[in-house]
């Protein structure tokens, strides 16, 4: 049975749950940054996926970074799967402005995370639960 | 028409093309890196192009994963879209080593790249056409 990743389930909250994908919120406010994780065992890169969940979670993938660019107003979306440290395949989704903490390098290794404080994570996920509905069909779910 | 970014074109060599994406090798013999770039106008995030464009950008870049963790026995692969210094649309795709220079981080903004001999640069072409002339339907275009 899938079970999230321990690191990751540290590092984040859970939006809900796609019919492939767990949605995460990195705890981290200086970047607007969720996480899909494909509901899958022993996946470590995308192409170890089947073609038809490779198709949806590229597909997922594309939703989730057009609704955050829009929603968050940002200047760029960054997109990786990286992997390195977290051997469960996870997709990084950051949304990138042009005074933010890391612009114009890459996200990982800058600084310390900064953690969310309860009222705003509190908010924020309530407000991208409603952003992600529609278009990932997401479902709201029990963290687990 | 479609023109190579001037940057990426001075950072890379041209391995060919396939139907929608030009083909690059970084110059950087620390990591076999290479590139994905749509042949289309004024696109810097994945989710703006068509929905068919999206499916077979992913489809290709699951194929040049694949075929590179095979080819050079890479611990990870290492797939992003970033564009925050090169807007036009474009997909790395990184062979990472356990023992490479930026392990466990990611590549990018670690030390300075490399440049490879050009004895080197002909013979790892030559061979990375051959491994991608099936997955990949390349074709082999000139420098442009």
């Amino acid at each position: 049975m899938f079970e999230l990743d321990g690191r990751l389930a540290a590092d984040t909250f859970v939006l809900g749950s796609t019919s492939l994908n767990r949605v995460l919120l990195m705890n981290d406010a200086r970047f607007p940054w969720l996480i899909l994780v494909p509901e899958r065992l022993d996946v470590s890169e995308p192409f170890e996926l089947s073609e038809a969940d490779q198709g949806q979670l590229w597909q997922e993938s594309m939703r989730l970074g057009g609704a955050m660019k829009a929603h968050f107003a940002a200047d760029k979306i960054n997109v990786a799967a990286l992997g390195n440290q977290v051997a469960q395949l996870h997709v990084h989704h950051i949304a990138r402005f042009h005074a933010d903490a890391a612009w114009p390098g890459p996200v990982w290794g800058v600084g310390s995370a900064v953690p969310y404080e309860a009222a705003a994570v509190e908010a924020l996920t309530h407000e991208l639960r409603s952003v992600l509905r529609q278009p990932l069909s997401l479902t709201e779910a029990a963290q687990h």
